[in-house]
């Protein structure tokens, strides 16, 4: 089942905010409710947010009630600033939002007749091609998988991630088929606990043998020799290697560093912005200090505490031991190699 | 008001696990009831678990049916090995028990008579060296704070750590008070969230200006030049330095040598287990999976999901910049200092 789909003129996704207990799905043909779905992390992941965006320019496009072109284009271009405004971080989001404009642009020169189930198409195969080099970062990064490997993660980075196999958990799944022995350390990802709810079902899944840790714990293990590797999803790489992914992947870093053991982060090309020179300019979303104070609805401090939510940090390519894509592994330096990578 | 007193031949437990909701008293005459609040963390930190278990000494010589002084002791030795069952981790614990029980030896030469009031005397002559030993933590600690610090903590280092006054949060609170200008980052502290529940609390009563965050945040806040020094409280030192503590605590040490930021522990000389060569020995305590498979009774992952919950990790002496007890500020090498310290 795809996390994010498109059904007779309704985007379909998963509740990603309603696991593990539930499996329910939200369909909806308004853009504005798959905007809110992205704001509220019921659809979540690089990958899965920048396809939902995509086929929420699809839904503005059968929703359009112009007549010339012009008018569907800005009503499209009204549909992707809403999507836009979303979440700052993740790079697929604007990555997809620009791929659908310029096909909406190239394609509505034929006319406004069919345009509509055109934008679905292109959605379509923007999902097609998710799914397909998610498929090749599996293979690619499970070459970076020893048996018997010991592999610490943070967040959720399986296939609820994407629109389908997942980005830093594909590898670690695909490994897994192949016969090799694996653990996989997953740490709970407060506040939101992508890594308790999420990866933990999938994990669970998919068959792999996993244990979940507290965000302070990975660490410890590392010291303690009980951690082989490192492996992570990302939400933006800059030209340089320097990656935005979830708070705490930093730190996980840096202590993989300490402890000399690879710290792996698996992006699709998609999620490279070759157009940032580095980390420094990558905007890092400030999130409700309440996701903070409260635990699925409970407050666990005072309900005026103050709080800094930071949804993502930055760790420098310098402490990234290699970079996964779907054409190959880049190494340091990364100016050259994401660069050789994304150009084919 | 202190976290643990004697009152009327009972003891009363201020209820952690309540706050910061409710300020709830647990009072009991049952040792037993004492060694269950020291399991559940309903009395916790290492200075107020040991004198705690102090008082359940106390309870048991007034509820010993023994008319004899062997009939007494042995009692006694009972209450000990259960109170002693309960965390194994805490030197306060252990030190307290053998400072009860080697008073109780002495004293009952004397006879049986007037024999509990004793030990309450006693149990209550601890308590005050505990509030005393802080206010000197308090005094010698805040000489490391500068004006304007931007202070990073984990778990809950302040007066309900203790009797009164607390370790970590003692000298934060006394520089507030000389009127030097701070500001508190105190980590949310999984899988209890005695930061978030307990040093929140605290730190907002005694009007330290403060912010919650997650675990996983501290590193990145480092990298961004947002901390200045971190102060913890601890739950044993070697006699080399290795410091047990709330798991996340080493890590943050690794993160702050990282940053070239100077990384303090609290520690009164009764947390200083000298016995121990180092780290090594230092028994780490596992607690329930379902700590962190549920956030106040709700589960945030399936309830059988695979858990490794370490409730403390070791940080080697050559990561901590110094440690403060209450007869001055220790320095690496840490074997001499300490020794020097401990002697007077």
């Amino acid at each position: 089942m795809r996390t994010v789909s498109w059904n007779d003129g309704r985007v379909v996704l998963v509740d990603q905010t309603r696991l593990p207990e539930r499996l329910e799905l939200i369909e909806t043909d308004d853009v504005e409710r798959v905007a809110l779905a992205i704001r509220r992390l019921e659809v979540r992941g690089a990958p899965a947010i920048g396809v939902a965006a995509a086929y929420g320019l699809a839904l503005a496009a059968f929703r359009s009630p112009a007549i010339c072109a012009e008018g569907v284009l800005a009503d499209l271009e009204t549909a992707r600033e809403l999507l836009a405004a979303t979440r700052p971080t993740a790079a697929n989001l604007f990555w997809a939002l620009d791929g659908m404009m310029a096909f909406a642009r190239r394609r509505i020169e034929a006319g406004t007749e069919g345009f509509p189930e055109a934008m679905v198409a292109e959605a379509e195969r923007m999902a097609d091609r998710d799914v397909e080099v998610n498929r090749r970062l599996a293979e690619v990064g499970a070459e970076l998988i020893p048996d018997g490997a010991r592999v610490l993660t943070h967040c959720n980075c399986g296939p609820l991630c994407a629109v389908d196999v997942g980005t830093a958990m594909a590898p670690v799944i695909h490994a897994h088929g192949q016969g090799k022995r694996l653990h996989v350390y997953t740490d709970e990802t407060r506040p939101r606990l992508q890594g308790a709810k999420l990866n933990a079902w999938e994990l669970a899944r998919a068959g792999v043998p996993y244990t979940v840790i507290t965000d302070s714990t990975g660490g410890w293990l590392m010291s303690r020799g009980m951690v082989d590797l490192v492996m992570i999803g990302v939400d933006r790489v800059a030209a340089n290697g320097d990656t935005a992914a979830k708070i705490g992947v930093y730190s996980l870093a840096v202590l993989a560093r300490h402890h000399a053991v690879p710290f792996y982060a698996v992006s699709p090309l998609s999620t490279v912005d070759t157009a940032l020179a580095s980390g420094a300019e990558i905007p890092i979303e400030e999130r409700d200090p309440d996701e903070v104070r409260k635990v699925n609805g409970t407050l666990v401090t005072m309900p005026d505490a103050p709080v800094l939510n930071y949804a993502f940090d930055v760790t420098p390519g310098e402490l990234i031991t290699a970079i996964v894509t779907e054409r190959g592994i880049a190494r340091p330096p990364y100016c050259e190699a994401l660069r050789a990578l994304a150009s084919g």
